[in-house]
Order: C-alpha cells, then structure tokens, then sequence
C-alpha cells in the first residue's frame, strides 16, 4: 500500500486551500502544533488543519484522502484522555467545531438532531429548556462535544440510572473513507433492522468514519433531584452503605466513591464539611417527581440508619451543587499530594469494587506512589490516580509499574481497562492484556471493510 | 466457492453421531419437520438436528461445518415471527434447549452468567427471588429464550423506561464459523475496550456466530409496580393522554395503546370493562418504591384531568395482572374479526404515531381488510395487524399490497420497517426500500469478516 506523505505538494495544498476557503483551512506552524495534541499530552504535527462546515466539504475531504492516502484525524474539544485525536501519522486535523448547530428539537419525538461540533452541556440546556433531558454527563461536558463524546462512547456519573452515551445515539450520519455518505439507524426508539452500524460507530474513535450528524434519545426531564453526600469511617463502611442503598428498591441516578486518600487531598484544598474520622465518602443523586425524591430521600436516610455513618449532608435544588463540586475538584486537588500525575479509568464488577480498591492501594504502598481512588462506584468505573513526583529517582518508573500493575489487577478481578476513557494511544500497549487475538482480528477486519486503505485516525487503537 | 450439501454422506451423519450421541442428534423425519419451522409459518427441511450441552461440541460442530460447507441454523423455542429459525439451505438446525444452566447470579455485581436456552421468564424469576431485575419483556417471555432475545435484540413493553435486550447484553460468549470461541465485553457495567462486538452481535440473528453464553446486566428489583387503564374518545385523544402523562416528568415503565378496532376485537371476546364510546385506550404502568409509586400515580390522574377520558381503572400488585392480560389478548382477539392476519411490527417517531396509525386504517379501507393497531406507543413500536380471508377472492393480495403500503407509510414518516422482529425471510424483499447500497455493503462485508463461508443462517437477512 501507499506510504503516507511526509509532507502535501504543492497541488495538495490548493486542492485543499480551494476546498476549505480562508480561515477553514490553516497551514500555520503555530496553528498546527495547537491541533497535535489532546488533553493525553501526547502529540504530533500534522500536515493541515482543515475546519468544514458543511458534509458535503467532508465527503470531498474523505474522497481525496483516500485516492492519495493522506491520514485523517477527526477532531473536536480534544478533551480525550488517550491520545486519541493525536495524529501520529501526521496528514489532514479535521476539526468538527464549526459544524456546531442543532438541527432539531422535537418534544414530541423525543428526539434531537444535531451537528457533532455541538458542546454537550449547550445541548443539555437547549434540550431542558423544552421539558426534555438528556442524560449522558461525562465530566467534560461543558467542553466536550456530542461528536466526540459520541466517537468515545462518553460516560458519566449518570451512568447508572441512564447508561452511557451509546444508549442514547439512535442514528448517525457519518462519511466513509472514499467520501460515501452513510445514514445508520434513524430516528425511532427501537429499530432492529440490519446490523447495528450505529452502535458500531458509537466508541470507534474516528477510526471506521467521521460522525458528522447525530439523532440522538431524550427523555422527559425529571422535575426535581436530591443529593446526598454521606460519610463513613472506611471503604468497607462506604460499600455497606452503597449495598443498603441499593437494598432499597431505589435506582440512583449517580453513585459517587471517595476514598480517603481523595479526601486528603480535598481537605489540603479546602474547609470541608465532614467530620475528622471520615475515611470515605458516599455521593448519590436522585430524580424524579417532587414527591417521589422527597420519599425516596427519606428512604435513603432509613436504609442508612443501618450503617455506621460519620456524616450526612443532604442538598436538593440548586443547593446540591455545592456537594458535586466536592467530586469535581478532586482532579486538581490531587496535585496538593504529589506535583505529577498517571490517571486511569479502569472498571470492575461492582462487588469488587473494595477488593479492587484495596489492591490499589498497596501496589501505591509497595511502589512509594500515592494511589487516588475516587469516581462512579454505582457502576464499578473507578477513577485511579497515581500520583508522584518525576524529580524523585524512581518515580517515573515506579508509577508505569504502578500502572501495569493496577491493570492486572483490574483484569484478574474481571475487569476492563477502560470503562470511559478508551485505549488510544497511551494504552495501546496493553491491549493484548485484554482481548484475545480472534476478538481483534474480528476487529480487524471490520476496520478493513469500512477504511480498507487505514487513513481514518491511523496508528490508535480503539 | 462449494455448494452447500444436498444431503449428508454417511462419514458426515457418523461424525454428526460421534458428536452428539444417543438424543443428542436425530435424523427422524418427523424431528425435521417439527425443527424447520417457527412462528412465521415459513418451513424448510433441514439435514440434522443436534442438541449440544456444552460450548466445544458446538465449537466441533463449526469447524466440521465450515471444511464440509454445511449451513448451520441456530434455533431454540422458535417464537421468531420473520422466519429467522427456518432451516432454507437446509444443514445442521443446532437446538440450544439443553444448554439452559443460569450459571451465576450475583446480587454484589449486578449481573447474571447464563447459558442461551434459558427462559427469559425463569431468568427473571430467577433474578427476582435476589431482588435483582432483568428488565427486557418481549411478550414471548414465558416462553422464548435468552439466546433467541439475544440473537434478536427483542424489545417489549418496559422499553419507554428500562430500554431493549441489546442495552442489557454486558458480553458473551459465541463460537465463530471455524470453531474458533470467542468472549466479547465481560462482566462491567462499563467497558470501552476495541469496537462493540457484543452489541455487534446483539441483533444479529445467528447470522455471525453462535451464541453459547451471555452475562447480563440486572438492576435492584423496584419495590412495587401499578397500572391505569385509560379510555378516550379516539386515537387523538390517546395521544393527548399520553402527552399529559409524560408531561409531568414521570418515565412510565411502560406506555401501551389499543385503537378502535382492536377495542372492537376485545368486546367479541370477553366482557370488558370499559363504558360505552371508549375509541382507544392507554394502559401505563410505573415502578418504583411504594411511596413513590403512590405519589406518582396521584400526579398521573391529575395529568389527566385535564384531557378528557371516558374511563379509568387502577390496579396495584398481583391485581393489576387483570389489566395487562386485556393488552395480552388482544393477538387472539383479532381473529374475531376475521381469519387471517399479516402482522408487523413496524416504529415510527414517537410523535408521528397518530399519523401513522391513520394513515394504516385508511390504508386498510381503502383494500378493505380490517387494520388493527396497538403496541408500544411510549416508543413508537407500532403493532399492525393486517386481518382478511382468504376465502375472499382479492383479500389475500390486498392483504400483502397492504402490508406494502404499510410500510412505505412508515418509512415515509422517518419510521423502520421493524422495532423489535427482525427482517428475516418475511420482510427480505422489502429492505432496499429502507436500507442503502453502501450502508448494505457495510454489513455484507462485517458478515464475511465472522462468515466467510457464509454458513451462518444463510439465506436470511439480519
């Protein structure tokens, strides 16, 4: 097959300048270097940044990019954790930001229609504003767009009452490598007609097509939500307070851990409400009519009479923000416990979640690197921390052995590598730790049959 | 590329026997015919009959099937509506029935391991005496499987809330033409690790591989459940209920609709308990704890005060079983207004459902047969049957011309030729209508990446 250029001729480049006019596409040094990296850290140069407006310019890019065989990245916020919007094969950023509208909100069908540049909490609010609620809320949402979250199958706290992002993609417009336009499922709720290309693309990261539209699931916004951030004395506490909770017949809408060394680190960050003895931390949320949070609510607090608590703290309304920005402050607060940083999202079955935890927390022990564990407990999606600090000797060493480790681990109690972030780049390496060779030669050859010539976002591992 | 066998060698039947002793496989002509059909009515003959009840006989029997190039027809309780276990180029018809062990359940995981001749009705009894829940409800479940819900990602009434077979499927385990056993996903609520070949295969109709094991999602049982009947003057009326019902912020677990005429069906067959001048009728249920269950329901008859209904019945617990078995005979009933029935299981955009079911009785007065709807409207899962005699001389074509224009009406309003059945033999004529070339060379090309011998259930369409 073809190599793919090192650098565009000069008949390239005007193909290129004439398809995306003025400011759509940018040969800049500075502008290129900006557009090479994601939020991995990981990065490269590509040849050209390009930014279409419209899927006919991206089905003549495609076209193009196929007959000279010039690797194309697919590109939004960049908010990918793996090295995913990196292009390491150099070629064609393709930045889907400026295909930004929604197309469609329809309270009826319960369904919107939307262009991938769209940020996801703009989307959120568009909906809400209609009585209508859609629920995937990874943490990057007030960054991160639908095409992306879409093309990484995003997560997100409220992933146990709702699910994940691919629950809620009913259809997508999407160009083939060759510049074929393809239309998979549609805009019905349930649709099991042919093979699931849909599903197939939700989570392909750019690698079988570009997603350049979207039908996407709403449903009926829940009028009112109520949280609850509880104390324990340690995990095992915190899991007996998740399984009473559980135990209760409620399906939370999100099920939040903090272990305690999360908690050191909130509390270098500042004044916190709990009580000194808390070693862990339980935040749930839940939603639904007026009545049924307030009975669920009090439900809760029976069920949890049962169990040795530190603390409780309930917020209902606008007040219970207060308590999720507690949650979301903990990836800058970690830096208060070591300058550097090697984050995972592995998952685990839910029942193992403490054994898991504790595991980690001695591969940190026994490597001198402190291991944060803190994230969506509700669906055993753990957010792991390593922290260190590169100027100590052994250190940077000690926290990829922590890594490797971490994931064995994760395996062993029957776990997957990642439950939101993806392989990518950063953890390509690992793959085979995981997937046997018949899954990814089947995986392979569905790569083949949608990019037969590997330009789409080439060198990354789903 | 060889043809597939007309008949079986004698070294063939001897391997056949040598891998499935005793019962374990027939020859009987009697056992052939009864294998070769399934709820459609379509039959074929097939060569074979085995039985496995373990993973490596079926593993054998794919190896043996694609060297000899012997089609292999993956069947359990046949419940399918399309024709999808219906042997066409004859072969193995492979009977999943005793592979029916519930392996695990784990109430600390949230999941169940079980084999695919499992009942879905003894899984979810199963899974409820632990006070866990595996939501999906085709209304085969007493008597379909888990593998067959599996192969056809079926749908059912609790849909609107808890989604369909494919958003419960965590992994599996299937054998590949080949022999080669392959695990997809695993035992994680969330898992991003390569492209999605367990929802690949959710759907699928065997078409890929051969499911032989599944781990399943399960949610904690919700406390109690309750249900309203609703009568309306008319279908727009219908329509306006449901719109004041999911206006108040509550998800029904499921929201099913039963037009005039299938009202009329009801009336022949056993006294009812709706007034006079009822022309369609809503039974909702909701599920949660009995407090909120309770305060839900008062919010609901507030709802619809404002619409006017002609009648409404509540029932909680056992009792409302009463309720439901009126929307479960509604099949039968049909056959009051006539004898043969062409039924579909088309979906539209939820809000498009009352043009679309007009749109279908006027199609049926305009050929004069009698054009029941009723089904999932919380999801737009229309069920139309077609009812005529075929005594009548015209009727049975009408009947299929109707079922022609059923389904373009559906298509023209952004609607899928099937929510929940399939395609299979029935529908194959009518899919160009809804899928295009390259969407259909995709998945021809995903089938010869699992099938290159296209030995899978060849024959039908997914």
């Amino acid at each position: 097959m073809k190599e793919y250029p090192e650098k565009l001729s000069r008949a390239q480049r005007s193909f290129l300048r004439s398809l995306f006019p003025g400011t759509e596409s940018s040969f800049d040094e500075g502008a290129l270097l900006a557009c090479g990296v994601d939020a991995s850290r990981e990065h490269a140069k590509p040849l050209v940044l390009v930014r279409p407006k419209e899927t006919s310019q991206v089905a003549e890019l495609l076209k193009w990019a196929q007959k000279e065989r010039v690797p194309v990245y697919p590109r939004a916020r960049a908010t990918n954790k793996v090295g995913g919007c990196v292009p390491v094969r150099h070629g064609v950023v393709v930045s889907m930001l400026d295909m930004d509208r929604i197309l469609d909100i329809d309270s009826r069908d319960f369904v919107t229609v939307t262009e991938p540049g769209v940020i996801t909490a703009d989307l959120q609010k568009a909906v809400e504003a209609q009585g209508l609620f859609y629920p995937p809320d990874p943490a990057s949402l007030k960054i991160s767009t639908i095409g992306g979250n879409i093309s990484t199958c995003a997560g997100g706290m409220r992933a146990v009452k709702y699910g994940v992002t691919r629950d809620y993609v009913l259809g997508l417009e999407a160009v083939l490598p060759g510049g074929e336009i393809i239309h998979t499922g549609g805009r019905t709720h349930k649709n099991v007609v042919g093979l699931d290309l849909t599903r197939l693309l939700v989570g392909s990261a750019g690698t079988l097509g570009l997603i350049t539209g979207a039908t996407l699931k709403l449903l009926p916004l829940p009028e009112t939500s109520a949280s609850v951030l509880i104390g324990f004395r340690d995990l095992t506490g915190c899991l007996k307070g998740a399984d009473a909770v559980f135990g209760c017949g409620i399906l939370p809408t999100a099920m939040e851990l903090i272990d305690h060394n999360s908690i050191r680190a909130l509390e270098m960050h500042f004044d916190v409400p709990w009580s000194e003895g808390t070693g862990g931390l339980l935040l749930l949320k839940i939603d639904g009519s007026e009545e049924s949070v307030s009975t669920d609510l009090g439900r809760i607090g029976k069920a949890l009479d049962r169990v040795e608590t530190t603390f409780m703290e309930k917020g209902a309304g606008a007040d219970q923000e207060r308590l999720w920005e507690l949650r979301r402050v903990i990836s800058p607060a970690a830096f208060n416990l070591a300058p550097d940083k090697q984050g995972e999202d592995v998952a685990v079955p839910r029942g193992k979640v403490a054994e898991a935890i504790e595991g980690y927390h001695a591969i940190g022990a026994e490597l001198g690197v402190i291991v944060l564990c803190f994230g969506h407990l509700g669906d055993g999606n753990i957010h792991v921390s390593v922290m260190y600090d590169k100027s100590v000797p052994g250190q940077s060493e000690n926290s990829l052995l922590a890594k490797k480790r971490i994931f064995q681990k994760t395996l062993d109690l029957g776990g997957t590598l990642s439950g939101e972030h993806g392989i990518g780049l950063t953890k390509a390496a690992y793959i085979g730790m995981q997937l046997g060779r018949a899954e990814q030669r089947l995986m392979n050859g569905i790569k083949r049959t949608f990019d037969p010539m590997n330009i789409m976002n080439p060198g990354k591992v789903v």
